[in-house]
């Protein structure tokens, strides 16, 4: 997963791209960079580690012009290090190119053999490089040409920004599986932005003009916004799972937010899980809204049973290597007083090797709980994601070789419910306000398999020829 | 406000006083430090920022010994450095002997100008080293003797731990202004622990033997942990902003968790200050539990209204320079979708200077609120702290000059209410499952103007003679 | 300037290419990276500084394998950073591919241009990518046929060490222009070792084998050392500033040591250039064999009487920035008792803009000299170098553009003489024990103008295009 | 040992102590610390490591006002750490007061014995800290008078700069065993600076008026400078081993330059020492003058036949660690061509562990010399220094247990001559210009093991007590 950034018009366009990827920081901590342009050169800096600590104001006052992107990079089985930290940037026939990517290509294995075959060199294993290749190739004279040429050899997901010497180009594949918007700040007319999630613009002070469409290629320059629809069109499939895990609550992603989508889901998985018991806590931070509708629906009381530490970040991503072995218990204490001889219902948005889950069960059991009763507002995580999301391999996800009954005893809960897979498709397209055609608009092969896009690669393989910066 | 950790008996004491420091660091972001001893020296090693930063594997394999304390210190005003980081460690004519400090002295100008007219030097500008220097110049014969005389001579609000080569002593002041409890380690016989919060217990594994009584000394040696009283008897007075603003959570200070003091505060607000709304949501994260009661008492929906970053520390707290005039902005993001065109409560712990306050009665307007009514599950902010809490000067707690009508135009809220000094009280005793008695034990100077000890100091005078490391 | 190093067989290979870097560390201090294969993959590690600045322990022991190559890299105008930094590492379509070159390519922007033109995208400004670029796309089956393919397409400077999974080539170009030889580890059988200088090697404990001649290949794998010259005969060129200025004073190249041929270069100087004079100082400390040649000669007392500070680098070499304008004041420090009323000749090996060697006069006279009469063991520096020195531009040699006499005035020296280029070249035959026939195996351009090979490029402006990380 | 630096009446007083530090440095590499005032405050920064490296442009903009003072600290055995880095600055009832002291108190164990009984707390384990502590004690009004009370309870060495708010006041023992010289600015009036040795006037254009005389103290005011003599008159013992091994050789210390001194003792040793040999070669750099004179005086070439890294510390100087067991390698390369086949003399400055020549000795015979002899321009190093010289135990001393024939072995020379005492304090004296009355005036106890001064204390004990920061 990552986020992405691009910024058109505005002089100190590193201090707001620096700004906006803060708001992104949740879509990826692994790595942090912009590339600027002042109208004739490209100015570059990436680093490890989070926004904050990647950028000073003096690395930022080195990066000077009034266009640029950015890009926050998850962290990554094995990870990489410098050297595939985004964005890329490159020089090539036409001058410098710099490319932001968030979203997998399924097919980039396939096509980085046959430009090597034609003799192209590498310098990262990103897939992302296969798509700078195949520009600095095309035969297209434009540069949007060229990457309407590039792209429309790519399969799988991506949304993209580019920059060049004087513009942005910003795309969202047809299925638009990563979701892309567009917006302008409010303080200074003629400023257009781009960024994964909206919420990247309120630190800036922009607002949201719209989602870009799956298939939509947008051209900003000093002429202001082109928009477009050059791909072969598709059936969209937009990753259900940003709705459940990776968004940002306050990110109104098609029409509601995010919020709200987790609501309806807590009050589905009270439809389709009810329980007898005395209070439900959320696992914070991301399973608060679900399991406030989940107690709402069954008006059983919903109480903050679990205290997040401020100081550690999400269970899916790296605490300090030192001190990983503790676990969960870094960043989660019981609340004995509303736990203690209690019936808990125990709402979290995903499980995905269970092993964070049992921790919990065992923390609430150790706190005083009298049953503990686990519902999750996801269906059972059963496949890799080859979109872009980093999930484990199959072998490692709990369900994917464990009915519900065996992960709840492993669990050593008293009961355990996933929602369906109907149901929540239900639930996110009724929180949209949108008719029931919609539920076809989604990706969820790592509930189901259904595969929109074929994965055609060994992607272990490839990344781990050349280590290092 | 600090936070303090010791442990006695355990040969890796410096890694689990690093996680105890760590459950500690709500308490104090600006510096961190151990001190151990391996029965014949001592070993510190202090520095500026979180604890995380200030210590490495390396570092703590070159901090042997089965003792230690430690401490994390919170940001003050203009900011001293490393010279104030503690715990504090000298050598003198009985040994080596360090020490961590939370709270305020307030005849410490009084004891330095003394000790200075003697000859005295000074290596910080921190209260603390007085201390050190009367133990040093006690005529007492043992440790324990020297530490009370001392302390004898020193007025305000103190916990402490103090390590010499070969034991612990830890002493709450007799007014108990500070919290201060006691822990064995379950999995390993005969280590004990000390600490501010007992939250600091539950990533070592260790268990809450109980609070320390007001003007209790413990030393814990190889002969164990001997209790004594030997100060002169004080009215206690508990520092009420504890339960209100800075203690976690989970923390179970005086028999109720901190987390049910806040929902009984936030209940008895919305019977002091009822408002016809369609939704409360709290300022995150500080807010939720007294919002939560306050909406189940209203019988209005609560929801999360406001998200906040996982990425940037709490508003009284540093965010990093470059950034800090975007404010609370940087922190919190609306849902739109909660509070467009709704009457909105939204409930804080506190308002200090008024402009954050304000800023998110602006951010909720801005998302559409068609109301937007302020509650403060504390009473109105008019009083330096003169024993721990880092207060700003009287001059910029806007309650101190203003009215709350007044202060309801500033923040641009339809209304405002404050929960009564009486109130506040009655609900933590009630939370605590206290008689009325229990009422007098709770210092609230800070919102009543009642000081239980006099200041006597020029507190930022001295603190500027000498600056840097 | 750079220094290139390369190892085959040992186990410890990062370790031994970090001190065999160390030893060339004099050739470049801008940056300095090393890249090792264990068999399967190769592993990077760059990084900007000294060479003991760039690796730890920690580092190093993340380079494994026993097969490795480094390079360190000299200061350039405008420095470009990491981006630039060597070995340059890639993938292509036959596995991985490491290079470090030590030289310039004179037809590399012309080749740039033509690989830019078929789609080829570039990551650095170097020259050295472009040989990257044609050994990818080669139609040549193994890695050698395809070096020697995409060697001879190239023109200029170029002693390069390239790294492959299991195998090391080296190579020297026709003209040799700059130093490469081929050692033996004597504590451990098997190993073979490559570098810039011999010196490379004392450290490391291996012994000189021999140089590698102009247009020989090695390579070095499992097999042992393999020999060949597949490249079209070309005079040989030596650089001659190498002698003078750059190598270490103990490296023996071409059958002498730098020490002696120096030497031998100062009793040239006196016999062209006597002088009456009390004393003969050197500019410390690549002038010191030249000043005891030149006082050997003319029986002038030899003295020590500029000191340099051992703590600062050298003057062609990047002082830290902020002191840069103390100058010379920083490095140099006169003797004054062997100066006072003196008549005093100072030897050194250059001048180049003449600034600093205006400011050596000044000091001289300052402390005491009665006369200052400057003598220089190199012809005037009058051209550019294409061939791998960083010299300024032409502008910025004054003795492009001024006379022996207006130097003279303007470094307020009351004579001056430089060798002459037949003078040197002499020296340097001589020293070797060499024949007459030997004189024109030197490339003296930066000297003379004879280029050997015409550069075809504009240097700046392409380095410019893209910067950063 | 150490080297301290003051100055008064200039705005950018940090600046230039960074300056004037830097051109220290060789006289201590393991902290750097510089206190500034601005009149009304102190403004501290310490660091471990290099001047460079512990100063920015940043921190020194941190360190405002006309008056500074400065140290850099010489690697002790054990290295303490932060805790013991100068400038030692502290609060007292006066104000603040900052200490930098080269130099070494032999009774400091007791006085700190004597003043912790009384009560007082030391930071530090350094025998500076005493003497704040009998200033800060003193019944005296003045801090002039003060110091001197305080320093009249002193034994030992100690050249000493003292900063308060308002003035410097710079001390040398009455013995004078430590340098302190005095200057003043040549491109700005009014602005004096005392400094260990002259070279740091250099840098920053200052001149030398003259050395302190031992036993004299200067007051640095707005009133300008103020000289007295307030203690008891003592015999003079100026540190022989500063003109031998510490000082730089451009240094002139008592009116000669060590360049001087160190060519007669040079001298000296080849009438005391004569061989029949091809070449003489020094040790470099500090032996380079001595090897000078003696081939002078014998009439054998002289020639460097061994080079120095640019790169590395010097001998009895910290490289990095990880790179330390290869010793001296690292540092001296041989040029075969000037040894092969020759009877080489090598000279060196002094011979301390043996450990060292040893690997010489080797170094020169594997380059090919016929025979090897072994000169040293100093005695026999038998006895610890007292007084500041960082020298080993007896036990490491190889000179305290063996002959000159068993050491000779023990380096595998074939012969081994020491300059004798008398000899050195000969040319030492000669070379200054001065009578034989003047050979009294040298402290010769780490050859003799004639101490001036009794040593009463237990050095390493107390250092040991409390690590870290």
């Amino acid at each position: 997963m990552c986020g992405i950034f691009g910024i058109f018009g505005h002089p100190e366009a590193s201090n707001l791209a620096y700004l906006g990827l803060h708001a992104l920081q949740h879509r990826g901590q692994e790595s942090a960079g912009i590339v600027t342009s002042d109208g004739e050169r490209l100015y570059a800096h990436r680093s490890m580690g989070l926004v904050q600590d990647a950028f000073s104001e003096d690395v930022l006052s080195k990066l000077p012009g009034a266009v640029g992107i950015g890009h926050v990079r998850y962290s990554t089985a094995g990870g990489s290090g410098l050297r595939n930290a985004q964005p890329l940037a490159v020089d090539y026939a036409r001058g410098s190119l710099a490319v932001a990517h968030n979203g997998n290509l399924t097919n980039a294995d396939e096509l980085r053999e046959r430009l090597e075959a034609r003799g192209s060199i590498f310098q990262s294993s990103a897939d992302t490089e296969t798509v700078v290749h195949l520009i600095a190739q095309s035969a297209q004279r434009t540069i949007e040409d060229r990457v309407v040429d590039a792209l429309s050899q790519v399969e799988g997901a991506y949304s993209m920004v580019f920059l060049t010497e004087d513009r942005i180009i910003a795309v969202r594949d047809p299925r638009g599986f990563r979701p892309l918007c567009l917006g302008t700040l409010r303080s200074r007319g003629g400023v257009h932005v781009v960024a994964s999630e909206p919420v990247s613009f309120d630190l800036i002070d922009a607002e949201l003009l719209r989602s870009l469409e799956p298939g939509e290629m947008l051209v900003i320059d000093k002429g202001g916004v082109r928009s477009s629809f050059p791909f072969a069109r598709q059936e969209v499939r937009e990753c259900v799972f940003e709705h459940v895990y990776f968004a940002r609550p306050d990110s109104p992603l098609g029409g509601a937010t995010v919020y709200d989508v987790r609501r309806a889901l807590g009050r589905r998985l009270g439809d389709e899980h009810p329980v007898e018991a005395d209070v439900v806590v959320p696992v914070p931070d991301s399973g608060v809204p679900s399991a406030m509708g989940f107690a709402e629906r069954l008006g059983i009381p919903f109480e903050l049973g679990l205290i997040r530490s401020h100081y550690v970040g999400r269970t899916f991503i790296e605490p300090s290597q030192s001190i990983r072995h503790f676990g969960v218990t870094l960043k989660l204490n019981p609340v004995t007083s509303v736990l203690r001889g209690k019936r808990v219902v125990v709402v979290d948005d995903s499980i995905v090797r269970g092993t964070t889950s049992r921790k919990i069960v065992k923390m609430l059991r150790d706190a005083g709980a009298r049953e503990v009763h686990v519902r999750v507002s996801s269906p059972p995580t059963r496949w890799p994601c080859y979109y872009g999301i980093d999930t484990p391999t199959r072998r490692e996800l709990i369900a994917s070789s464990h009915t519900t009954d065996e992960i709840a005893r492993y669990l050593t809960a008293d009961s355990l419910g996933y929602i369906s897979l109907d149901g929540m498709i239900d639930a996110v397209v009724g929180a949209r306000g949108e008719g029931a055609e919609a539920r076809a608009r989604f990706c969820h092969a790592c509930f189901s398999g259904e595969y929109p896009v074929e994965f055609r690669g060994q992607p272990a393989g490839r990344q781990l020829r050349l280590l290092g910066v």
